[in-house]
């Protein structure tokens, strides 16, 4: 059958590798935004490529809302404790969740398509900053915000925009703290270490 | 500060965005495995670019164990509606959750851990699948099994594994059913249409 990407690809199975191992391990958190515009267009070929994300009995628990009004954004990043970056972004894109009967595995796909269209945006050079909006209460605010009506949860956003690194805190960003494989991973079972 | 990418890829901008989208569009569950062998070193790898996958305050929830022992497969192969590929996978990773406040945020960070692992793996030619276990019952056999102890909660194990075509049923996979954009994606308000 060949290799997966091979198709579409010109480049070797390696290259390939090193392009996707690259994007993956490349993407961070960005906080601070720049004026630069996000055309409605860039968007939509973020969630044309999100949306083949694979989700529990393909249920594709997710509906998006791009949110660019000023106050509305504003709103949005007091609905949790780390969502100021929002009021800043150039376009955040709500996620509306459709409640399965699992709710971890529906929570799980969610957190599947918000790295697929974070990594697209990275792809295309745009950073971005996921928000989740707590307690409950501040999640039917969003709902009510954002008119989702019965069907729909609203319990995050992500904030898109190309990176300002002058607006960072003079210390800049932290710096990227992450525990090495060999804490993270085991063979057979946890505790036969 | 150039493109993100820009650093390591001798691609550009366009030729890497083309790369990473194809990788996110053509990542698809596969649920049955030739015998093809999984190397550790191959895992590690895979573990070592997801290991950078962002996370709420920076909590990276997430443990990960391979499993290659055949008993164990099949044993955590019962342990779901849709376990049942685990059996005959090379390598299962499952992955252990460390309980956070926001059990919604938790699981969210778990989901694109998820992604991040399968894309790696896809774009080393290397097909997945989740698993998640339930019900709770399920979810503490999981722990005992692999050792988990009381800080580790195991709710899915990802099967790993070179696709075999001539495994599938005689229809063949069912088709890449997706939602078209217009469908998923809003201005604004879900409610203004």
């Amino acid at each position: 059958m060949g290799h997966p990407l091979g198709t579409i690809a010109r480049l070797t199975k390696r290259e390939a590798l090193v392009e996707i191992t690259t994007a993956v391990r490349s993407l961070r958190a960005v906080r601070y935004y720049s004026d630069q515009e996000i055309e409605p267009a860039q968007v939509r070929r973020w969630v044309d490529t999100a949306r083949w994300t694979g989700s529990s009995k393909n249920s594709q628990p997710w509906r998006f809302v791009t949110v660019r009004d000023s106050d509305r954004l504003e709103a949005l990043s007091r609905l949790g404790e780390h969502a100021g970056h929002l009021e800043g972004c150039a376009v955040a894109v709500a996620i509306g969740m459709r409640p399965g009967p699992h709710p971890f595995a529906t929570a799980l796909d969610l957190g599947r398509v918000v790295q697929s269209l974070m990594l697209a945006a990275h792809a295309d050079g745009v950073g971005s900053c996921v928000a989740v909006f707590e307690p409950a209460g501040n999640v039917r605010r969003a709902g009510e915000m954002l008119g989702a009506g019965d069907e729909l949860v609203i319990d995050l956003a992500i904030g898109f925009g190309h990176a300002d690194h002058t607006a960072e805190p003079a210390a800049g960003p932290s710096p990227p703290d992450r525990l090495p494989v060999d804490v993270l991973l085991r063979d057979e079972r946890f505790n036969d270490v």
